[in-house]
């Protein structure tokens, strides 16, 4: 009783001295142009999951104890693009100089350009991972640069300015990919992306091409079918399903230099089973026992 | 501003005159025998549709602009089924008679019959393809014949009268059934329907064999499984999955001679995910881009 | 264990031939214009009256056993009007036929007119009250005469019929109505029906006025405000509250000769609060203990 | 059939050309602070309102022919506050300079600073009487001055702007406030705004005391109870109830010299039962009835 | 960022050792007969009361800083009703041993056992002010004795058996009771309670009645109509109104010789428009800043 | 109409002295950690079994008349753990005296114990399968012992008891877990229980091995993943499909000397849409078929 209310994610009890991964929490869905409320997803993760264990049959480990640290939700500038971005921007470069894993629950997806912004200053080189039902490759929409439907196109050129010698074409991999407009497609096809549409096959082969570059890994969990999880903003029929996914995201933070990662677009209020965000638990919970028993 | 606000289903801003396919949506549930609601779907596949683009990455094809129209959702003599089945009957045999094919969007599957009336006065010679969960082959459901629980069975009744030459039989290609009661099985197998139960398994062979006969095609997106399609009156366990279903449809439109067609059976107050909505606006869009870019 | 699983309202568990009351459901909701659903009220009033006591403090009097008798919900012809008021009409006449009172629970408003014409056949000179938010005094509703937009219509016509030495005029008393067309407010206010809007104000004179003439009662629960009561199609703001509603039906069931009575328009899956249900169980039980308690 | 599927509100089927009230969405929510989704309201008003007759039994008087156009919502830049202001101090501007009335159905709160730019550009000594359950009269929130939170002092300022001469103080007539910050209503009281917590007691005087000023009515629905009208963002317990709210805004219709409106903060998501659709929907009729039957 | 993310309710942001008031949640709904959810009711507080400010415009007063502690919700021993008890008195008499206020939320009813036996062996002459719709007086439940339909007469049993030479007849005074058999309404009225049934009447003269004696305030928040709070597991239609309830509230506890105290009954799934959640936050934060505003 | 209001599962209106097979309900979810709800599914699945036939097109065959007798739900003492499992154990005691065979509908998984009680002690050596995707092998959950998360290490030690010449260990077999603490996997995989986690894969050849030793079969209906039955107090992510599951239970049923079985965890809230209980009614279908066509 002496204690105040705490709440984080399972098994998140470390304190951030000693966190080797840094959880926050993004909660912005200004941009969302058709249903909004991933606001809500930070809290309803922390929430919910309580009813996980911190072991994983699938991966046969627990995640360790005093290894990450959950610092709850930023308190975000509502209405503001730009200034939530650079909140987040500030949030994740002060993980990283820290020496820590930063690792952002959304959100929109438009989050991720924040911390792409500190990142690819930190990692110029960097590639970043992408599964999602959406290319999210727009120049803008209705008129509007900072948005969900832009965001991987703006990281796109995040990563072209960090690093003039190289361009930024190829190092963004696409996986899941099943909706977006045709020049969308064309100008992912035509390169500017590494292309993986409708499923994640081809993924072990991107995860050894990259090598030990360091990565940053973006889930949009709308990558899995409105059937596994149907509580998000725009739900896409044709999609991966659960374990097809949580062994994606297993294999990305086991084997590659993971220097940054985000899971978004879980929109609680569109699931009233709770269901979608049972499954973002696990997504996440598998993720961090991936990484942090890494050697 | 000096626009009316016009709903389309997204794409379909075709004028009467240059269109080809015409969609007019049935908002009828009288004879729903369990949860109603279906009248909602036209409403809801339109203003949901929004979410969509009119880029199909399945065909790599567009919806061609000014090619359908949408003239919205009849307004039907509610509580009375026959006058709804002559007022839908009217509307389809307007739309053969100037040419184009007429595209409905239910409402419960009752209002299949309408259509049916229609197209089989102009193609006596016609097949009907059918995918559902439920046989709909009863002789009447708690002593009504115009029933969803017997549209298929009314149907074949049309058939056989259009053309005495030549009987009903086999003309009726039945998949996906996997509910309905031991009499409507066995009056199925013995001849009366071509009866591919559980599954779309067979559907190349059909095709075939039917070459360019005309063809009516009713979609009971329950033929999907709940877990894809919780937002239906009855749901039945055990249906096929999305991408099976999305190329069952495509397949149809791609290579039947098309002369009419339906999709009902949504009924979005059933799933507040929203999830079933976008599933059928997927189905509606992919048999559009089909029929549209066909040759 | 050796007895049958038996679904009563709460306390209402006589056998037929004892009984002096006997409810029955009628599950019909195939005219609903706006959000059906009235189908499930039996069932659910059923199941939640399980929260009650058979105790009214308002009245300090409780439920008598034995009295009240409960056949659950008629299973309806669903999807043709004529046919299901035909099996309401003969259900209601053979309950009078055996001298107990018929206690109707809709289904939508339509499902009076069933009742009505058997009470009237019986008492030719007999009266209606009827609370309620809507006219219900439609000529038709497009193109349909039998809907529950124009139940009281019907009705006025079914009492002018049976004794035509005696208008139907004057004989229908309206109360808390607010919503309508003008041409029904028109024909009310010329005289046809005895016309209260708004609130139940008048009801006391009413009551003395009708004296020991027989009375079919209707209550439409729509009549409540939507803060109380939003479990219905169509919600109508500006309705009377709970105990004011409460009290009206009591002093009706108290005063007059009543011959029948009907309680219609809950739709459950339109409130997920089952707080509609609660209002709905607690007006039937303190009708129920009213009419019981009599001498 | 041959009609294109327009989707009014019911009754306002007026051409642009020869309408003096035009009705436009504004389906904005980008700075809510709590639970989005006023977004879409419009949508489902214009829905919703078929449950409604064109008739007033409380006016006693109908919604006329040919008197109101509604060009369905303006398609706004989701994600930048202040291009969507510009869009919609745009569309006000135009509706003003056409000799119309602007009827603006919001979206959040924030949407009024958009309208009332135009007005009090065209306007400069108008009063805003101001219907709410929050001061809105924050410097910022969160450090973002566009934001719901604000908007009142956004439009004091605008006002205060427009007419150097004549101070902003005691021009916005605020009723039915009953939550805010301290510093607010100390803010308010010091007499900056007319302020009337809690009620609309002192209405009729504020409205004597008007005369014929220009005046901009801006209708916050959470004005009304949650019991009453719980679907929005921000339920704020002990609020007015419906007929109390419905008088007030017709009082405000009949009296002033209005020259534009809003009605906001209906969120539907948040009101499964309708109620709160059914609510707004009534208030609009009742706004509308007023205005256009005023000599 | 180098803070946990501590979730308290609005403003009750002191360490424990400066705090005047404590507040701990009871998540405990095992005897619930109806529809159990009240073990969410103290998260669902917390997280939505960041909607609320800490300034009252009802008292004019804000609460003030570092006077309210929040341990959050203990950690129950669910399933076991002996065990949670004894855990919550527990917590109970640590607080009052450390001559803090406890303000427990609930869960359901029977937990305000536990913390009446911690008050009342400190405060053997205590009284008990009882706010509710049910009178909860019953004898046993189902043949259980630890029962929320029962907690109210094992407290009158814990009061009698703390001060023997003073009888627990009319030393709990019930407000706002309309539901319950017909036997515990006689044993109350025979002067076991000092018993008010349906309304708030007469809550003054009970208060001078009392004087200084020490008093334990538990608030059933389905003392309030449905209409105003349909979250709960009982909805029990004719209750009091909202502002009914908080001047109610907030008159005992600026009044009395207040030692303990506690909200419940709040079932957060049972109302997805979360008004009623918003309902308890006021109520508590009303509570709160008279309680703590009190010279 | 003479008839009382008997509500069972579709098609099982046997008399008990007739009956083969007796369905009666338990509900009772006092211990459930996370979402409670389970007691509304014997109602439940009562209500919506009337959509389904009682043709099986997976098995051919039909459920036969006057083989099944369904009892309802048992009125338990909520509240009360022992209590109830006693009511449980002495109502499946009385069943199997009788030479029928016990299909219990939960409720929770702490159910079982009552009829696992009763049936070993009839039946010493048999064995238990279990379908599952937790553990439910917990020595203790927060320090209670009748928990759902302790009840099948509960029903080892009851095992153990029963038959001290043969161990309890090998006796039961696990199916589809994949969730628990890792103290629970390892007990299990020293060979306490026949363990197969994830999938039904190894239950042709355990069938075999059980050969004709009598069988106990429970099955938490959460083995399947959310997307097909998400109205589960805990959803867990990476179940089995509906086909698969159907099948297993089928096959359980069809080949095992079956003497009591139970089928749990529905937890009707949780699925709005209703389709979670369509899977449960299916799978106690096909359940209720196989076993009663056996010979």
């Amino acid at each position: 009783m002496i204690w105040k209310n705490t709440v984080n994610f399972i098994g998140c009890d470390a304190e951030y001295a000693e966190a080797e991964v840094v959880i926050f929490g993004a909660p912005f869905d200004s941009t969302t142009s058709f249903r909004p409320g991933t606001r809500f997803a930070g809290q309803s993760v922390r929430n919910d999951s309580y009813g996980l264990e911190i072991y994983s049959p699938y991966q046969d480990k627990e995640l360790p104890e005093n290894v990450v640290y959950d610092c709850g939700d930023l308190e975000l500038a509502i209405g503001s693009s730009e200034k939530v971005l650079e909140q987040i921007r500030e949030c994740t470069e002060s993980i990283l100089k820290n020496g820590k894993l930063p690792f952002m629950i959304g959100g929109e997806h438009l989050v991720t350009l924040g911390s792409v912004r500190a990142a690819a200053e930190r990692y110029p080189d960097m590639h970043i991972i992408h599964f999602d039902a959406h290319t999210d490759l727009r120049e803008d929409y209705l008129g509007v640069k900072l948005s969900h439907a832009c965001v991987i196109r703006r990281c796109w050129e995040v990563l072209g300015m960090q690093d003039k010698s190289k361009s930024a074409d190829g190092r963004i991999h696409q996986f899941g990919i099943r909706s977006g407009e045709k020049v969308e497609f064309d100008w992912a096809r035509e390169g500017h992306t590494d292309f993986h549409p409708f499923t994640l096959d081809g993924l072990d082969k991107v995860l050894e091409q990259i090598g030990d570059a360091p990565v940053y890994f973006t889930v949009d969990l709308d990558v899995m079918d409105p059937s596994v999880f149907p509580g998000t903003g725009t739900p896409e029929p044709g999609g991966i399903d659960f374990l097809t996914a949580m062994r994606g995201v297993t294999k990305v933070c086991e084997r590659v230099n993971l220097i940054g990662c985000d899971v978004n677009e879980l929109c609680p209020p569109c699931d009233p089973t709770g269901a979608s965000t049972a499954v973002a638990c696990k997504i996440i919970r598998e993720m961090l026992i991936a990484v942090t028993n890494r050697k």
